[in-house]
């Protein structure tokens, strides 16, 4: 029979040496893992003898705690009389600042374009969690880059065509989609909303796109399979991979096993990226609630002038998501290696060169994704729409060999229509689809691919084109003087 | 013998499903009609069971309500000892402002440029009107940049020639005008002045330039040639073309008999464009007016994370005025049909590359207008200064088979004159003279053209030139890095 | 004898229709001659009946009355005990602000720079007076171009050279100059200092360097003159040429014989440029003094809506100052009609094209001044360095065939330097002499030079150029993308 | 034996004619020293009178008064009971700001990158040390860009190769270093921590990279080698060549006899640069200390519109430090009359072009430094980045013939990896080193090594490259247009 533990009773293992923290009215003793815990040891004893349940249900899915304590770690239960305080749990000032904002937040018919969503969730989110999303590496300049690269692209519409009817489908590593565009792999979607990348699979299965799902989603590949609104929905599988081969396989294969329809190996990602937005968000706190946290433990944070790296996360949340990952992945070896371990269809996600673009296509991969990770990972690296530019010109066999798809930056319709010409087959968004479920859920979602609809429609019968196939690179002019302007 | 109905009678049909609106003291049950309104129901919802005559008469002229309400729509009259009140309408806040604004204005002989009109112009109209105005396609990156693209032409200037005598006169499609430009379509004239187009028509005929008329003028064409100075006065029509020919072609006839002088069809049109700052006006009336017609029928606007399009009007203005026309026109069909149809010499209005324009040259059609609709229909299209000039490198033949006008952004002598050096015969300017009809009326728009007529010949003369064939290519340079300092 | 009169008969004559002034303690009818004042009626009427005495000194040497009023135009002298009146005149507000920023103005010894002083002018100055000197045509571009296109050329500097010992003299049109600089023709002298262009020779002549004298300097020709340090001191004479060929030859062999060296003729102003910074500033005075005037005599300044551009002065400053200049000079005449004028050397100055700097060698004067008259005249004509960098690219013949100097935004040293490594013999600055003058007197031209010879100096060792001809064009690289950042 | 004398008796000295200064409670008689004052009389004079121990020891170490006074200077020694009082200096609002900065600057473990430092290092240090420091020449064009051209150069990375091992290592002039950097050599480090130089030599020891040393430091090149963390750690001296052959031999001599193992000589420095932030920081100290100093001494500051600069330092800290240096080295005589003197390795500092590169190579001195001295000579010298990639393009022969680094405006790994890519062998950073010195002392510069170890091998890694030698010129792109966004 399970022990009644009383509050007082945690906050007596308060300490590294004696760590109890509560979640959903268990206690647990977690001592053993402080020190392993992805995200670092101050963030877990900052709820040292305290009630953790919000914080671990931001980012943890309910399997984790079963997946990483030992058996012998539940200590015991809160007694009923105190389970009631629970729900009084007193609430942050950014927690008011979130709850005010999401009750001022415009009506969602309102909402114009995909920018105004994300400045909506902007603000309803917590300024850690914004960071983390809307972060890029150092100075952000890829980041920003991946933006602003569209604005030296031009189009050169014309006139006096049939455009009546306007057809924006097209058709993806085989599968019908209803726009040239799919929703890319994000993590840790619980921050976003409580049903996480499953409310994004119903959107996607509603107006008929594909949703690549990501190994760090907060919703289990079975959650999101389970879903889809009909069987037939595809979802695609990407994968960070381990360095221990036999873990890696086992993941793709439960993929595989369970009805993803292709694999999406991450290759931009052998080191995590050095995202100072995210680094710096976990002083923020400190101000507030760790530091009080650690004061209780008769610490001091006065350390100044001391060399004391170890006190500070500096891989961030991505350098905890990314530990244990291969950072010796090659071409001779990685990818026959993968084409043994499944039938699924393979897409490199990452390429960030022409060069690379050309040995993906000799390794015979069925499709790559031209993509910088959003800007996160190597600083410095070429917009996305410059790499894709670049191996059009340089290299346009390529998009005869394999299917070609870009990411990094695309937030209208006419962004899309600019990768099409080019050559893209379709137009991956990610931080878009996190935005809309933070601030308006599973409709958030929906409202987000109508808008694209919308502006793809609209910007196809401008510029004179019927179909996807009636997109060409003599469409677009790359004109560096006009972007400057 | 026609009802008499009390104010009272009228607020009792306030709802969809019964809409009564007072018009010029007279009744009209437009419950029918309600769906079918061009600037969407929410408008006329809005006035349901109170008086619209304001509303109303800022935007349509007077035939409006025969042509499109059924004969039994009219209720009745209101009963005399109301009609008083009619004249006692509260003024919104807004009304104050503009008000207030108009009293401050700056006297006409201080007004030195463009510029100066435009900004008094921004004052003194209500800011739903100045947004539909001033506003363009989504981010406005072409309406910027037909702006700023001026500024990558340089002149090459000459001097020790003779040029005491200056003559800025010119030949337009064998008409003769006293300044290389002339007065573009626009539309809704009434937002702007009570007397609307006609303004122009008086103003034109006074300094001797050609108006080009809109469909969509408040103004109707008759109206507009019978406001001519003299019977000789050229005019040109501008059309949007329906998707019935017959409807189509009896709006032509009527021009060419009432006569207009040349007919410019307009292509770039075959969709609404994307036009977000004057969507997101109708929700700033929301704030206070709308919401409050809304509330009193008892709905609530707390729809929020709610897919509800059909609530929102996402076509705008523009939509609302481009319902019905025609998507399907072809350089194969269109051209020679109208060519059938009259006798005007043909125009069109809208070429954004040089391929089109050398089709229209094929297509044997008198004029084509480089112009991107003012930056309000293509989202990066390139700006009309910079089409202008690729036209000229690459295929200067063009400008030996029709004449080749311009518009888009145009507020200087010195725009005018570089387009001129380029091979325009003429330039077109929109937007100006609905500024100054807002803003001063008919006196506006002769200030206007003097400003520019005194800006053209100071910079003709300063450039060496003595008559407009002087301006030649060699003239102009382009210098992509001046512009970015 | 002369009549006696009194403040209040004076103030009788107070219309266009009879007009008294009192100047100087005299009192002149100047109603004949109000519709000829070069400044507009407007300026001089605001002083009728009143004492425009400070008006009038503020722009005028001593000889104007006689020379343009006709000699029955005074009417008498102020009765004695009303002269006293005279000094009490009350001080406007800008007059306060102004003696307040001269008591706070840094000391001489803080200057550091050339801007430095433009700043202290700035404030020390009307803000009318400021607007007059500093402004340029319509949207100043060129004006700012001047400026910044300095920031394109970047220099190639070389090392372990001897530079112990660096001259910075050269020889100018046979003169020698203690530094590659002269004070360029500016006009109106009076309203930076009361000593007027006579400082400039002052300051110019002790520390060795040429002044140019403008047509319209408030210090006449003979003032200059005899202004000299000594007799030998260079002086240029500029010239506006009228159309009168016989005015214009009067005032050039004068100009001869008085001793000036060299004649240059300015040839970008055919027609006065639209300064709209010294157009608006007429208005700004409306709001205080001259509206005060205007409403004293009986009419309202309530015109708004009305064309009456008459009532505004749409000329400006430099438009009074050019009427009557010729603009029908040509190549084929003027040139070899002043050589039959004058012995003096020839310099155009004004020359904004490689095409007619050929065309300057080819008629065989001696010199050219690539200019665009400080951005004044012809707006969106190329910045002054980057025609002398075309000329060196396209013509360098030019430069063996006649002296080539420059001016335009000239400011800094490295400037200077960038100008002479291209090929100039001599750069002219303008403004900056007004602001010295205006802000310390002869001390700030003197402290003016001073500065730009230690600059030059520095910067000619950290070159390793010990001397003028050590300057040579691969020392200087036009980069583009630099100037961006 | 020594003279007592009272704080009273020393206030009687206090003009030019009879100074006396209290340093470190001994009584000095510097009159005759006065106008030899290397940074001005005016700095000295300020503490005439009065106790200077603290203005001296700022920038001052202990071996200076015996070198700089004559014997017979020091007049006595202040009386025991007065000594107290100089504990009790009064503290200026510029201390007590900075003594606030340094109690609320962020603990180091907090600091993310070297940008995070300096704006550390800007807080705690006077203003005037800041502009010193911090300031380039003139409008501080090159210092700006030296930073900005960074961002023209993007990178090109690789993915699917091994980079779990990656080693940032590397041979610097035959010495292994863990890092491709140097601390590179800047002056007067008393400003920054009262250990100066010393704190940089023992945080280089510790983590294994080389420190140059300035000829300006505050710490002797004794007491840097007998800092070293171990005997074979690595120095180098930097020259600043006296004019007198036989003083600079002797320097040089004394270094290499302490153990430097090369010798830079400093070539850009003939003359120095005008650095108007640390000119204008003078007129700072003027409005509080150095005022008051001068009206006690009866003197007007009230001399506006005089000449009169030398009332004025117009050399600034680096004139005062360069004074006596050689301005007639040359490559023919002064490269070998060094390798004469000395046979530790030779490097030029201070290569701002391809073609002195070429003459350094010919010259066969043993390594460049491609620098414009941090921006501080110079002004409009191209950024050194960009110079390091004119040469990889016009003459990569030189990279084979000696040993290139670079230093200007590096502060981030990837901006190191860019030089490195381009052929630099190692990279300098001075100030970065100065401002760690500053804000944290030696633990500064240990986390500001650090820092770049981590960038480095994050961004090696994100690049596929493993070590030093992978790192190729087609890993790195100049696109200039991406810039420019």
């Amino acid at each position: 029979m399970i022990k009644t533990v009383t509050r007082k009773d945690v906050s007596d293992h308060r300490t590294a040496s004696s760590c109890w923290i509560i979640i959903q009215n268990r206690i647990y003793d977690v001592t053993s893992f402080v020190p392993h815990h992805p995200g670092g040891s101050k963030l877990i004893l900052n709820y040292a003898g305290r009630d953790a349940t919000k914080a671990f249900e931001e980012v943890h899915t309910g399997l984790v705690l079963e997946e990483t304590l030992q058996a012998d770690a539940l200590v015991g239960e809160l007694a009923v009389e105190e389970i009631s305080r629970a729900g009084t749990a007193e609430q942050s000032i950014e927690d008011l600042r979130i709850e005010s904002e999401r009750r001022r937040k415009p009506p969602l018919n309102q909402i114009l374009n995909l920018r105004d969503i994300e400045s909506v969730a902007e603000k309803v989110v917590s300024r850690k969690t914004f960071a983390f999303w809307s972060g890029g590496s150092e100075d952000e300049i890829t980041l920003q880059q991946n933006s602003k690269a569209f604005s030296r692209f031009f189009f050169v519409p014309r006139v006096l065509r049939r455009i009546q009817h306007c057809d924006p489908s097209t058709i993806i590593l085989g599968y019908h989609s209803s726009l040239p565009i799919y929703a890319s792999a994000t993590s840790l979607g619980k921050l976003a909303h409580p049903k996480a990348e499953t409310n994004v699979t119903r959107a996607c299965g509603k107006l008929g796109i594909i949703q690549m799902s990501s190994t760090h989603a907060s919703s289990s590949p079975s959650e999101l399979i389970s879903s889809r609104i009909h069987s037939s929905q595809p979802l695609w599988f990407q994968l960070y991979k381990k360095a221990d081969n036999q873990v890696a396989a086992t993941l793709i294969r439960h993929a595989e096993t369970l009805g993803f329809k292709a694999l999406c190996l991450t290759v931009d990602a052998a080191s995590h990226g050095n995202r100072e937005r995210d680094l710096r968000a976990q002083f923020i706190s400190e101000d507030d609630e760790v530091r009080k946290g650690v004061e209780e433990m008769g610490e001091s944070s006065a350390k100044e002038d001391m060399i004391d790296d170890e006190d500070v996360n500096l891989d961030g949340t991505s350098g905890a998501l990314l530990k244990g990952d291969d950072a010796d992945m090659t071409w001779e070896e990685t990818i026959p290696w993968l084409r043994s371990v499944t039938k699924m269809p393979i897409i490199l996600k990452g390429i960030q060169c022409v060069e690379d673009a050309v040995l993906a296509a000799e390794s015979g991969v069925d499709g790559i994704i031209i993509s910088n990770h959003g800007g996160r990972q190597m600083e410095y690296s070429l917009p996305s729409i410059e790499v894709l530019n670049l191996l059009r010109k340089q290299r346009p066999d390529v998009f005869q060999r394999l299917e070609v798809y870009v990411d990094g930056g695309f937030r209208r319709g006419t962004e899309v229509l600019k990768a099409l010409c080019l050559g893209a087959k379709a137009v991956g968004l990610g931080r878009p689809f996190l935005y809309a479920n933070a601030a308006y859920g599973e409709n958030g979602i929906v409202k987000t691919i109508r808008i694209l609809e919308r502006e793809l429609i609209t910007d196809m019968r401008l510029l004179s084109a019927s179909c996807i196939s009636d997109l060409r690179p003599e469409m677009v002019e790359r004109v560096d003087v006009l972007a400057q302007l």
